[in-house]
C-alpha cells in the first residue's frame, strides 16, 4: 500500500466575483459567520442564503490498493482510485458520510478544485459549510469508481478495462473482470479502513450511488448507521435491465469497437456519443427537454430534416454536440462494465433481494424524483414498503428499529431532480443525519 | 391508374374451434344470430360475449398511383401501396371508416386472411360484427403506408427506400424522398376517390396512426366528420423528436447499413433488431414488462452476465430474440424514413400548430394511455385543450362547434394500451360514432 494517503486539505476560500457583487449592494450586511480551518472567512449574515459566496475547495487523491479481489473471484493487481473529502475528520472518526456517486458522476461531489472553476462538484447545493450536509459538523468523503466512465479525465483516478494491465502491459480490454456495486463498495472501505475510518455516520448516492449506499448497509451493516437513497433502486428489474442494455448496444455496434480491443486514438466514439445521447435523454423529463427545445426554437418540420433524410433536426444536433463533447474524456468499455455492474445490483448480491434487505441495521429516507424515467418511483415506493415491514418486524421483536422514511422531489428535470433539485429536501436530509 | 381495385369480399367464417368447444358445452346456447352478405352464420345469443366464434375475412388489395408527388415536391413513379377493408360500403358511400395504422403496423386492422391464420388484425377486438366498429353499420377500410417498415412481408404492399426505382431498375436506398404523414394521407385519398368516396364518417388511428387522423382532418376538414385518437399526438415535440432519433441511430451505426446502400441479402440486422428493442420496450411500461421478467424467473445477480462481460441476461435475450424474428419481414431504412415521417409531424403541415388544429371541424375523440412512455398522455392534454378552446370560439360565433372528447386508457401495457386494451373504451368509441 503507498503512502499517498493524506487528509485533503478542505477550506474556504473566497468567490471574489461574488464578494463584489454583494459589497456594491451593502457592507453592512456582511458579518463575520464561518471558521473553517483556522481560516477566517467574510460571510453574509444568512449563511443559507448566501453560500455561493464560499468556494469549498477540495483536492483529488490517489488510493492505492496493491491486490483487490472482486466479488466474482477475480485478483486485479494495483488498483488506482480517485478520493475526494470536504469538512475534517474528528478525533474518533465517528464523524464520516461517504457520498457514492452516479453513473457518468465521479468523487467530485461538492467543492472546487481551484477558486476559478466554472462549476462545482454536482451535490455542492447540500454538501459545504451549513448545508444540509455541513461540512462544519462532518467529514465527507467520495471515492472514484472502479470502471469509472471518465477514464480519461484528468481528474477521475480508476481502474477498468481502459487500464494498463500490469501482467501484460496493455490496456485490459474486455479481460478486465465483470466488476458489481459491491466491489465499488469494497474498494471505498479500503479507503475509509487506510484512513483507520471505521464507522459510517451516513452513506448517501443518487442513482447509481442509491444502489452503493444501500449495498454498504447490507454488506456491511454494522458500519453503517444512516443511508440516503436518492432516485434510487435496490435491485435491476427486467425493465431495468433491458433499459440499462440500451445504453450498451450502440457501443457494440460500433465498427470501431472491435470487440472492446479498440486503438486509443481510434474509440469509437459514435456508439459512445449516442450512449450518452440516450442517457442524457432518459435522465430527464420532457417537462425540461421542450424548454430546451423552445430555446432552440424546435419545429418539429424543419427545412433540413425535410429535404434530407441524413439531416437532423435542431434538438437532435443539441443533444448530439453535448453528448459528443463529453465523449471524449469518456471510455466506451468502461461504460459497458458499468451498465453491467447495475444490470447485476442486487441488494446483498446474495440469494434474494428479500435476504438482502433484511440485512439493513441503517436507518433509510429514501428520496425518489416523482417524475423519473430512468429509476421511476415505484421502485422507492417498494423498498420503501419493503424497508418499513423489516422495521416493524424488529421492533416487534424488540431489536431497535430503524426509521425508514420517504420524501419524493418535484421538478422539471426527471431523473436529474436527484441532482439538480436535491436542494428543495435539504431541511429533511439534514435532519434525517441529526436524528 | 390500374384497374386492381375492386371490393373486398369480406364476410364472416366460421372458427371450428371454438365453435367445437361452444358445441360441447351446451348446443341449446346457440341460436341463430347474424346475418353477413347473405351468409346465414350460427352464432351464439350474445354477439357481445361471443365474437370470438366469428372470423371476419379480408384479403389485401394493391392500389397503384402511376404518379404521386410528394409533400416536399418529389414525384414518385408507380407507387404501388396494400389496403384492406372489413364490412360493406353503402350505397352513397357515407359509411367509410378510415383505420390509420400505427408504426410497426400495416393495413392489417381486423379479421384473418385465412380461417386457420393465428393472429387476428391488431384491433380486430373493436372492429367487426357488432364491434365498438361495427362491420354491420360501416365500411372500415386501411391503407398501408408508404414505407411501410414491413417491407419484406407478404400481406404487406408499399413503397419506399427498398422499392425499385423504376428509373434506375435498382432500389431507391436513400434517395427515396423524405415523406411525411401527409403524404401518407394523401395516398390513402387515392385509394379512396378511386372508390368512388368523397366522404369520412370517421378516421381513427392509434400512436403515428393518431397523426394520420388529425392530419386528415386539419388537411382536408370537408372530408372528415369524426376523429379518434389514440395513444397520439398531435406534433412532436422536441422530447419526441429525439426520443424517436434513437431507433435510427443503431441502424446508421451498424457497418452493414452502409449509407442505406446496403445489399438485400446482407441488411444491417444488428441495427434493425436494436430498434426493434427500443422500440418494443418503450411502447410498453415496467408492470407489464415485469411481468414478462417473472415468467423468465429474470433474476439480477445471474451466472453468466456476472462472468462474462458479452454475456446477456436472460431478460435481454427475450428481448432481443422477439425483435431478431421480426427483423426479418422488415426493412432498416424504411425504419428510418418513419422515424422521419413522425419527426416532422405537425398537425397541418404549415406554420404552426394552432393554425394546424383552428382548421379541424370534426368532432375528436382523444384516447391516451395514462401510463404511456411513447408518447405520454400530455400530448392528448394539450391537445384537448386546444381543440376545446378552438371549439369554443366556434360556437361563440356560432359557427356549428365540433364536440371534443376525452377518456384515458388503463392497463399495464403503456402506450400498447392502446392496442392491446383498447376494447376497454369499446362503448366510449361506439357512442361517440353513432353521436
Amino acid at each position: 500500500m503507498s503512502d499517498k494517503l493524506r487528509l485533503t486539505k478542505t477550506y474556504l476560500a473566497r468567490n471574489c466575483v461574488t464578494m463584489v457583487f454583494i459589497f456594491a449592494l451593502s457592507v453592512s450586511t456582511l458579518t463575520i459567520s464561518s471558521l473553517i480551518i483556522g481560516t477566517l472567512t467574510i460571510g453574509a449574515a444568512h449563511a443559507q442564503n448566501n453560500n455561493d459566496e464560499q468556494v469549498l475547495l477540495t483536492t483529488k487523491q490517489r488510493h492505492v490498493i496493491d491486490s483487490f479481489t472482486t466479488f466474482n473471484g477475480h485478483t486485479l493487481k494495483q488498483v488506482n482510485i480517485g478520493w475526494e473529502s470536504y469538512g475534517n475528520l474528528n478525533q474518533d472518526k465517528s464523524n464520516v458520510i461517504l457520498i457514492t456517486h452516479y453513473f457518468t458522476g465521479n468523487s467530485h461531489a461538492a467543492g472546487k478544485y481551484h477558486p476559478d472553476d466554472k462549476a462545482s462538484g454536482y451535490w455542492d447545493s447540500i454538501i459545504g459549510p451549513g448545508k444540509a450536509i455541513d461540512t462544519n459538523t462532518y467529514f465527507v468523503i467520495s471515492v472514484d469508481t472502479l470502471a469509472n466512465i471518465s477514464a480519461h479525465d484528468p481528474n477521475v483516478i480508476t481502474t477498468g478495462p481502459a487500464s494498463i494491465n500490469p501482467d501484460t502491459g496493455k490496456p485490459y480490454g474486455l479481460s478486465f473482470p465483470v466488476v458489481t456495486i459491491r466491489d465499488f463498495v469494497n474498494v471505498q472501505k479500503s479507503v475509509l479502513e487506510e484512513l483507520g475510518i471505521t464507522k459510517l455516520h451516513a452513506v448517501v448516492g443518487a442513482s447509481m450511488g442509491s444502489m452503493q449506499a444501500i449495498e454498504w448497509a447490507s454488506a456491511y451493516p454494522e458500519w453503517v448507521d444512516n443511508v440516503i437513497s436518492v432516485i434510487g433502486s435496490v435491485h435491476s428489474d427486467a425493465w431495468t435491465t433491458t433499459a440499462l442494455e440500451q445504453w450498451a448496444i450502440p457501443i457494440k455496434l460500433d465498427p470501431l469497437w472491435q470487440q472492446g480491443q479498440y486503438a486509443q486514438d481510434a474509440p469509437p466514439i459514435e456508439g459512445l456519443t449516442a450512449a450518452l445521447m440516450f442517457i442524457t435523454q432518459i435522465a430527464l423529463h420532457p417537462d425540461y427537454f421542450n424548454q430546451v427545445g423552445q430555446t432552440l426554437d424546435h419545429q418539429a418540420l424543419q427545412h433540413a430534416p425535410l429535404h434530407d433524410i441524413l439531416a437532423d433536426h435542431n434538438i437532435t444536433q443539441w443533444l448530439y454536440t453535448r453528448a459528443k463533447s463529453r465523449a471524449s474524456l469518456m471510455d466506451a468499455n468502461h461504460l459497458l462494465y458499468l451498465v453491467r455492474a447495475c444490470q447485476l445490483f442486487l441488494t446483498g448480491q446474495g440469494a434474494s433481494l428479500e435476504a438482502g434487505l433484511a440485512k439493513i441495521n441503517a436507518n433509510v429516507l429514501l428520496i425518489p424524483a416523482d417524475n423519473d424515467l430512468l429509476l421511476m418511483p415505484y421502485h422507492a415506493r417498494n423498498a420503501y414498503t419493503q424497508l418499513r415491514t423489516n422495521a416493524a418486524t424488529k421492533a416487534a421483536s424488540k431489536a431497535s428499529a430503524p426509521k425508514i422514511a420517504y420524501a419524493s422531489l418535484q421538478g422539471p428535470y426527471g431523473h436529474l431532480n436527484g441532482v439538480l433539485g436535491i436542494s428543495q429536501h435539504s431541511t429533511i436530509i439534514a435532519d434525517f443525519l441529526q436524528q
